[in-house]
């Protein structure tokens, strides 16, 4: 059986960058930009003061100390319309343009107005230049001011609205279908007759796919049965890709690898070494247009969802979004109490370990009482999930485990 | 003039949690419940089996072995039709329910078939009750399996589901509206004339709401002119919460708080000590309604505009979404290289240290050439603000600051 490392290289192998679009401004931040982008501005466009206060020819002070002459007010938006010559000054605003002729600004605290028309300015450590930024002084026309595959955080978005860029071409959001398979599946919306449990997984699987940044489609529940599967897995796949929970272990009716086969989506592999999450399936899928889509069918239990979202759906999404693909967020934290590990397969066990607290130093995490993968209660308890390799092992209060935060 | 943390605790004691409603689960993820939940059903609602395999009478084997005959097959979300009694197996899969009768269940990889209708199971060290998991082990009809305030994660969305709570009552995402203020701005789209620059804040904190998980509504700009204010800004109020950019300073047309006297907008504070962002206005409108909304108006420098939502927005977002005011995620760090701090404020200077970085220890940070409030370029590259106290003081490479994360 393949390993979870072997697994994660098999999807990155299989997974690529979704073309580059171009999107409005509202709606890229936390994409990835696609093309390198450069500004069509200075920026700041003119020489500009910036402080409230006095535009004037600095060899006018004498120690510091003039009585000038006011021309007129100039207000961010507006334009000077006189130069400050010898013996005169323009009042201007933060950002307003700098008048032609003056070469220091004093600030407004410094001022006194001893008649009409008449400022007096006393700042005896004034310097020549002293509260103006030059023109270009932050970025030129023509400077490329963003590369290629920036992520947009909202200083980035700020950024490109300065620069012009209103409609950056970026590597979109993906957007997933999801679809529970299942005959002992009802909407949550109803009450189960015996025999029958409520499709939890799709709402766990939309809400998993907001928080990493992808939309959804949510395409409910397919009964077990070839027809229901082909017609909704066919409406799955005209998404970037496709996350179907249940049908992939090797119960009579888990039909999904075969249907999926049928429509001649690609098996990458069918299940890993790990608990829980081992009938994991992943294949991909050639659209007509030929853009490769990925398929994964995750095991029924909600546990070995979730688990198998974060370990194998989240990487492949990122990659999808451009992103890089990173070691996982994993840390060495100590047991808080002893734990008997049993088992073949490596184990991802829900723990909790307070993992926002500042200082990654002396960490303890405390495995949860977890019943298997059907123990969703516990799980909302959970904020990571602590590692233990394969085999029987009694571990020791204080002993050191492998920790992977929860997002 | 108000400190940071002054005017934090101004801001926590005059914003408050918003009306909790219900909304579907599609929607949720991210919010805070306003109730606790209590399951309408049993999990597992049956006993069930944990594997695929046989169901046995457990005294029918010897020595762990028995030849049984085959009653029939029951799939999840099919119900038995008959008992096991002495001598007889149901074959069941993963999540069946248990036939009656019924004491442990043999896996399917512990069989043969040696006629038609007879099963050899083999399986020395079985036991009484194996691999059935009971009904109610995980949670019992009217147990609370969650209480109000959880944060709603995906494994909450999931369990919500399986209680049966289609519709939680949750705290919803706070709405806010954004209002740029400025005769020199223009929109993204259009090319500046001389004297104007582009709206960069209205992006910029539209990019930042949404990655707050709040909503927003992006009123676009407002022309410094007491009609056009008035008009906007009561549009705004319409929404939870209103944050204009720009205005705010001393300038002739920094007509804000003005307007927001004369809408009713009571102000709470105006100015704050730290750089930059020191012209920071705070104030709340009481609705008709008598909900009270916080109206913040950030400075129209777009870094200004930017630390003055990660700092005072950003929490009152968390607290209008009944989220626990915590402290800022700060940390220490050491300076990779000297800085001069000057002033009489305390800065929030941009710079870099790799926050993503797993392991809090040994950190270095460096300081980015950054050349003041108008400068976004600089901010792009940044992932931290350090904080240097105010004051004149060289610092050396090697001495600890204090730095805060950006989101």
């Amino acid at each position: 059986m393949l390993s979870v490392a072997e697994a994660l290289e098999l999807i990155r192998a299989n997974v690529s960058q979704l073309p580059p679009r171009r999107m409005a401004l509202a709606e890229v931040g936390g994409c990835r930009l696609a093309e390198a982008v450069v500004s069509d501005v200075d920026s700041p466009p003119h020489d500009k003061t910036a402080v409230d206060g006095y535009a004037i020819q600095f060899a006018d002070l004498r120690n510091g100390c003039a009585d000038l002459r006011l021309l007129e007010e100039v207000t961010a938006g507006a334009l000077p319309t006189y130069d400050v010559g010898p013996g005169t000054t323009t009042r201007i605003m933060t950002g307003a343009p700098l008048p032609m002729g003056a070469d220091a600004v004093v600030m407004v605290e410094r001022s006194s107005q001893p008649g009409p028309d008449v400022v007096r300015l006393e700042e005896p450590r004034a310097k020549l230049g002293q509260n103006i930024v030059r023109r270009g002084t932050v970025m030129r026309k023509g400077d490329v001011v963003l590369k290629a595959e920036h992520l947009i955080t909202p200083a980035v978005v700020g950024l490109l609205a300065e620069a012009g860029c209103a409609s950056p071409l970026v590597v979109p959001r993906p957007r997933a279908t999801v679809l529970a398979t299942g005959n002992e599946l009802v909407p949550c919306r109803e009450v189960p007759r015996p025999g029958q449990i409520r499709n939890s997984n799709g709402p766990l699987l939309v809400a998993s796919l907001r928080q990493a940044g992808a939309e959804e489609l949510d395409l409910g529940i397919a009964r077990d049965d070839r027809v229901a599967l082909r017609d909704k897995i066919g409406q799955g796949l005209d998404a970037d890709l496709l996350i179907l929970s249940g049908g992939v272990s090797a119960g009579v009716l888990d039909l999904v690898p075969g249907v999926l086969a049928e429509l001649g989506v690609r098996e990458v592999f069918h299940k890993v070494s790990l608990k829980p999450g081992k009938p994991l399936w992943f294949g991909v899928w050639t659209s007509p247009a030929g853009i490769v889509k990925p398929v994964f069918g995750l095991p029924g239990n909600p546990v070995s969802t979730l688990v198998c979202f974060e370990l194998f759906v989240r990487p492949a999404l990122v990659r999808m979004a451009g992103g890089v693909a990173t070691s996982p967020p994993t840390f060495a934290a100590r047991l808080s109490e002893p734990f008997m590990q049993r088992g073949d397969r490596p184990t991802y066990w829900p723990g909790r370990c307070d993992v926002a607290e500042a200082g990654a130093t002396g960490r303890e995490v405390t495995p949860l009482r977890w019943q298997g993968s059907g123990d969703l209660r516990t799980l909302v308890d959970a904020d990571c999930l602590i590692c233990f390799p394969s085999g029987n092992c009694q571990y020791a209060a204080g002993d050191d485990v492998t920790v992977r935060r929860l997002h």
